[in-house]
């Protein structure tokens, strides 16, 4: 079989190996698709070292069939449609309070032990989610990052005839405003990159920079001046931080998804004076990977046009060369049988 | 009857003028006692100078009996015992999404229109709540602080057998740790000042100074390394906006009950890793103040103790000067009717 490896120094390897057995309570999966996440090329930037094993298979947004079953697993078959739920909870402790999908030993299948952009992928049973039939496989390799969108959204207690601001329309960003959408919220995005902005217009969203209009008198203009019932900050840069207080209206929930390396400056006395709510947002839960798998399986929505490209395995140095010259692509998957 | 009025320039005058008519749709209350709060003292300094229109009778902590009723009002009698929940949402529009409490036109009493700190007090009917028969109208002067506490306690969604860490130990900290530990909560304070922790232990509070002790390993110690459950900052400083991102467990409520005047910095990491919210909460609504009339006419709580001295209203200049010398005081009142 085939498998990438990433050796550091932004250097991937492809490399054959054996085709391994499943051990107890595991699975093999025949990998279908994996995507590129943010996260896989913050990796390839060496900006993960410290916490990524090399030589190292990557790869955490994926799609497959099984294609072995270990011992003690129940309830799947070779050949089922299944995604990977990439959360290793396994040394979940009593003060993680059951959230487990955030617990304080959590390991990240693909970062912290190899991951999915391989011809086959060996993985405990218990991260397995099963498709259905019908649902196609290049999109289900979307329901990782989708999850993210439907958790954020969940946790947002977004409801049907809200209104939402999504701040920026990166990959997250616009399949947050998916699923916002989908809920029955009005949906604005905001992004300063054009060709973003042009993007999330193509898949009929209202989408401004704020760069050139001014984003609060225009959400407010859109809302009766009720201003944002939730705002999603998915941009990951102090201007959004500073806007993301001003475009919530009363009582507004803004959900931080975006991730902030270092302390930054926030407006905590419109946290006061409106009765703002933050909620922080961390990967997702099973009911979260429920949901996804129904809305990619629908395929109501416009997933087709979030994948800009799909290259072979044997490429995979040049698709991350690829992404850092080009800020404007969506969502990158390897076809993990080529 | 006697008024006291703010000239400006840290300058209060006691003048003697007519008892009025209330107004249709007003009541004149006795004004029995009226507490000195932390936005009373901000006033005296003048930093408030811009919204106070001079000379003003400010105070809005306060209990009296009705002393007359004008045209228009039912409910209420000669003699009932009232508090003024001291909120003129008259003002509200549709975009207030009908949270009238924190409505964008909001006029405070006692800041933004005539306060307590007289013998007689013309307001108008809809911001009364009646007391008790039997409630203490010394501890009745309680219930708008203890209101900004309820209100705090009920947003953060404390529950029984859960743990908060109050950051700060003065009147409103006091307070919402008084209201915390009635849920049912284990209740840690955090504060500065010896002489204040002095007080909180002397209320029945486990109560430690973060420049002593380490306090997440503290409250690891406490919770089985569980951290908090909700964290209320209400101590107003940076050390304290950075501590309550540690302090917080996995999933923890952060109530920012202090009000930040400048944008500062957070550890938004830490929201995102912990998946914590910020929940901003300001002043209160009905349901917090009947919560608090309850609690000081059952008088089960430390409440008398909280008031560290009564003045007659003839001293209000003195009153304002010591409390600047004396940081230690908690709750001041004015008797009104010397
Ligand atoms: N919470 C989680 O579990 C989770 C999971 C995945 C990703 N993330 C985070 O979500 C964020 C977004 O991820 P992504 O892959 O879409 O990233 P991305 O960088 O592709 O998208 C960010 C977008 O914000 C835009 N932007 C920049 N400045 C802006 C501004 N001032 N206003 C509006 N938009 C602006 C950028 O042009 C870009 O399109 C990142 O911070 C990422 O780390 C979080
Ligand atoms: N949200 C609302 O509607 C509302 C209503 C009233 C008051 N407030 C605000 O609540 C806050 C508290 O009010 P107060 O009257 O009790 O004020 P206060 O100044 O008397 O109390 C603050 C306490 O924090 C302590 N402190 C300082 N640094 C600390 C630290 N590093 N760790 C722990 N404690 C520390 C101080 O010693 C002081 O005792 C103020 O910011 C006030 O403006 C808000
Ligand atoms: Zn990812
Ligand atoms: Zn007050």
């Amino acid at each position: 079989m085939k498998a990438t490896i990433y050796k550091g120094d932004k250097t991937f390897g492809v490399i054959e190996k054996e085709i391994e057995q499943p051990l107890n309570g595991e699975v093999r999966i025949k990998v279908a698709y994996s995507g590129v996440c943010g996260t896989d090329v913050h990796i390839y930037h060496g900006m993960m070292d410290k916490r990524v094993e090399m030589p190292q298979t990557i790869g955490h947004e994926m799609s497959g069939t099984i294609d072995a079953v270990g011992e003690g697993v129940t309830g799947y078959a070779v050949g089922d449609k299944v995604v990977v739920r990439p959360l290793d909870d396994r040394k979940v402790k009593a003060s993680d309070k059951g959230f487990n999908h955030i617990c304080e030993d959590l390991k990240f299948i693909g970062i912290d032990s190899p991951g999915s952009m391989q011809q086959y992928w060996n993985v405990p049973a218990f991260t397995l989610h099963k498709l259905q039939e019908t649902t196609d496989l290049k999109l289900a390799a979307l329901i990782e990052p989708l999850s993210v969108a439907t958790h954020d959204v969940r946790r947002s207690g977004l409801v049907k005839g809200e209104t939402a601001v999504v701040l920026g329309g990166g990959p997250i960003g616009l399949l947050v405003a998916m699923v916002a959408k989908e809920v029955g919220a009005q949906v604005i995005i905001s992004e300063v990159n054009p060709t973003r902005i042009a993007k999330a217009k193509e898949l009929g969203f209202d989408a401004v920079s704020p760069l050139e209009v001014d984003l609060v008198e225009y959400v407010k203009s859109k809302t009766e001046n009720k201003r944002a019932d939730v705002v999603f900050e998915v941009a990951g840069v102090q201007p959004a931080l500073d806007i993301m207080c001003e475009v919530a209206g009363i009582c507004g929930r803004i959900v931080m998804v975006a991730i902030h390396g270092v302390k930054k400056e926030v407006d905590l006395f419109k946290f006061f004076w409106k009765e703002l709510s933050l909620i922080g947002a961390r990967v997702y839960e099973k009911e979260d990977y429920e949901k996804s798998i129904q809305l990619i399986t629908a395929n109501e929505l416009p997933f087709e046009q979030m994948i800009t490209d799909v290259q072979p395995l044997s490429n995979i140095q040049t698709v991350f060369e690829n992404i850092d010259k080009n800020p404007d692509g969506l969502k990158v998957l390897m076809d993990c049988q080529l």
